[in-house]
This record gives C-alpha cells, sequence and structure tokens, in this order.
C-alpha cells in the first residue's frame, strides 16, 4: 500500500494501547507520522523510537502544519486536547469507541473519528488487515480523507454514526473484556489447583473460530444450556472459596437457563 | 494413524453433540465403532449412518463383547447406563466433564473416563488433533486403554483425577459458555439496531488468540480496566432496554474494576 496524497503528515496525540498500534500501522504503511505528543513523556519516547519520528514535550509545541491530528488519549481528555488544537488547520480526529463526534464541534471544522474495532496490548502486535476501522466525519471532505487514510491499513472500513458506534463499542466490551475476565477468573481458578491453563487454549479458540459458522444463539453448550441442575451446583460449591465468582457464575446460568427453558 | 490393536470395537451409548464428535472422530481415525444406541432413535439412526456402523433400539441389545462402551449420555443418566452393562466383559468409560469416576465402581472393574475437553455442536466438525482428551481409569490397564485410545484421535492427552477435571469443566465452562453467552447478548444487541455483528469477529478472534501470548490478566482492556466511569455509564444508559445485560454489564465491570484499582 502506498501513502495517500491527501494525508502528507500525522501527528499523534497519546502513547497508550491504541496510540501505539496505530502509530505503528500508519507509519509502516508508507504514511508520515511526524511526531508524538503524550503528556507522558517515557512512553512518548518509546513510540517515537519505535515509530522513528519526533515527540514534543508540550501540546502547543505540536508542528501547527500537519494534515491531521490523531487524538487516541482516555476519553475524558480528548474535549481539552482540542481545545488546545483550535488554530491547527488540518483536521482532527480522535480513536474512542464511546465519545461523540460532536466534541469536536467548537473547536475545528474539519474534525472526525477514526476508530479501530480491536483491543490492543503494547508488546502485542496486531495486523490491521481485518480490523474494522470506523468512520465519521463532520463534512463530506474529512470523511474521504479518514477513509482513504483507513483504507491504507485495512480491508475493513465502515462508515457509521456516533451512536451506531456506541453501540458496537458496548458489544465490544461484551465478546472482548468481559470474555478474557472470564479467561481470567478461569486461569486464576487453574493456577490455584496447579492444573494448566493452556488446557483450554483449544476450547477458547474454538468458541471463537465457531461465529464464522453459527451464530451464537445456536453455538451455546453446557450445564445451563442443558439446564443441569447438578452439575451447576457442583461448580457452585468449587467456588466457594470465590463468592464473587460464585455469584457471576450464577447469573450467567441463569440467563443462559431463562433464554433456553423458560 | 492406526487402530491399537486393543481396541477391536467400540459400542456408542448417546448420540448427541459429544457422542457425535467423538464417534466420527474414533471411526475416521480407523477404530471399528460397531454400534449406537440412544433412546433418541431418529437422533440414533442419523449418527449410526454417519458413521457407518448399526444402531440398536435398546441398551439390552448392545453386543455384549465390545471392548469399550463410551458413555456420552447426560451426566444424570450415566449411572443407570452403566447398571445395564454390568455384565459386559469390555471396559466402560463416560465422557463427562463433571461425573466422578466412581459412578461406575459398583457395575464393573474396568472403567474409566475419557473426556474431550471441547465445544461440539452437531453440523459443526472440529478437528480433534489437539483438544485436549482427559483420561482417567480405575485401574492401570484400563489406563493405558483409554490413552492409546486417546492417542489414536490427538496429539494432547493427559491423565488427570475427577477432581482436576471438575475443575477444567468449571474453568471450560466460564471461557466457553459465558463467553458465547456474552457473544449472544452482543448480537442480540447489534441486530436490534441492524448493525453487522460480523464486525466483532476480528476482535473475538483476537481477545481467543492473544492468549498465546499475553496472560489474561495482563490482556485486559476497556473501560473498567481503565475505571472510565463515564463510559461505563453511557454503556449502562444503552442497555436500559435489557435490565439483565445490564447486571451483568455492572456486575463484570466491578468485578474488573475491584481487581485492577481497588
Amino acid at each position: 500500500m502506498q501513502a495517500t496524497n491527501q494525508i502528507s503528515t500525522i501527528s499523534i496525540i497519546g502513547s497508550g494501547n491504541v496510540a501505539t498500534a496505530l502509530g505503528l500501522a500508519l507509519s509502516q504503511s508508507g504514511l508520515k507520522v511526524v511526531e508524538v505528543f503524550s503528556p507522558n513523556i517515557a512512553n512518548s519516547k518509546l513510540l517515537s523510537s519505535k515509530i522513528g519520528c519526533n515527540y514534543v514535550e508540550s501540546i502547543e509545541k505540536l508542528n501547527p502544519n500537519s494534515d491531521l491530528y490523531i487524538i487516541a488519549t482516555p476519553d475524558k481528555e480528548i474535549g481539552n486536547v482540542s481545545s488546545k488544537l483550535k488554530n491547527v488547520v488540518g483536521a482532527i480526529a480522535h480513536t474512542s469507541g464511546s465519545e461523540s463526534i460532536s466534541v469536536f464541534s467548537s473547536f475545528s471544522n474539519n474534525y472526525g473519528v477514526f476508530y479501530p474495532l480491536q483491543t490492543f496490548t503494547v508488546d502485542n502486535v496486531v495486523s490491521f488487515n481485518d480490523v474494522p476501522i470506523c468512520i465519521e466525519g463532520s463534512n463530506e471532505k474529512t470523511i474521504q480523507l479518514l477513509k482513504t487514510l483507513a483504507n491504507n491499513i485495512s480491508n475493513n472500513v465502515v462508515v457509521i454514526n456516533s451512536q451506531q458506534r456506541q453501540l458496537l463499542h458496548l458489544a465490544a466490551v461484551m465478546v472482548n473484556n468481559f470474555s478474557n475476565s472470564f479467561y481470567d477468573m478461569a486461569h486464576n481458578i487453574l493456577h490455584e489447583n496447579d492444573i494448566d491453563f493452556s488446557l483450554l487454549h483449544p476450547l477458547i479458540k474454538e468458541t471463537a473460530n465457531k461465529i464464522d459458522k453459527v451464530i451464537p444463539s445456536n453455538a451455546q453448550t453446557g450445564p445451563a444450556r442443558r439446564n443441569d441442575v447438578d452439575t451447576i451446583n457442583t461448580h457452585l460449591e468449587l467456588l466457594n472459596k470465590h463468592p464473587e465468582y460464585s455469584k457471576l457464575y450464577r447469573l450467567m446460568s441463569n440467563q443462559i437457563i431463562k433464554k433456553y427453558h423458560d
């Protein structure tokens, strides 16, 4: 893929998981990420060295002539950051799943959202090829600019509005954050009993891969799906030492039983 | 792989998800599955035709000379089924994650457990190559017999006791059944709003694949991990129409916040 002629220079604000993943993907696709700013100077230095660009020590020192400023900060800082970018000529975009596009409306004419629907952890490189990138823009020009940028790193670019993005983010929290939290509880239970967690890897992967062929409601198996109360009670006894896990086990099972057996 | 010389003939009792997956895997590996029995005659016929073996219409009609009887029924029927097998010479094994091996102790000398740690849905063929098969046996001879059988279809055979198996099954319920239930909730929320669920596929797969490289507690991301109360409240508002989802969202988020921020 080659750099778009619409965007020559990009500034990145933020140095966390999303800023890192996106900064690397954009620069590796041939786009020119010129600088990074983050209040966390150590992270900022690290990311700029990975990308091979500058870092600046205050937001006021950002190049005022970049074509695009990507704000990959915690949601609550987006408003504050964008207020400091009100004199730049280039477009401004945030990467948040939940923050409305309207956060920018007082500070810019050309603004939008560039939301990669994926989970990122620093040090775990993710291929962007099939990561859905959800675009929103204040005007057609900005939408096209962000779409062109997104097409440079992904084959899965969609234009959606802020409410659709919020719903997608909510759904993403359920399938990623909550599933991973159950992986963690399972990890703890097995670790406490000297059982190798990697025995669960094939099951975890099959659970995820099955969705290509079977919708989730048809893929449901297990004691709650069968309304197998004896096994559920056995598991609740095993969870005696973990009252919070037990509470979640009970609620999840009730949710499944209600769906399939009421 | 070739058939073990220790087991020439296998009878399968049951015709559900596990019986189907296992019956097919064993017969395809070259082992001789001679017959199927299940009180559900239609399923029994279907499975026997897939395997290319007989089906019998009552448990009393099972061949009394099979080397192994695999009981892949609901847990609560295992005791009853095995009581009717007390005169057979061959070994008896169940495939349950939760039922103790001792369910067989009144009915046989050579008995055990053959538990494939995977989720099976009829019509979704799963490769057994890396499926952990958890073996337990009443004596060394039966353990060796079941291990040999398991090695015929999987490269991941472990010998564990009933309590370890129960804990693994509990953990499996968490990572599979509960994750899938969250996939289903996400599916419903997106479907209600005409948003394509397949946009979540790359995220779901990355969540599962990440466990090869990152332990779950380090892979946790999202609003609760960041203690981002504004986003959590936005999501809870979006879940107004689904009070049960809302309750689960709140509890899961609290569990994550407590782990990382208390």
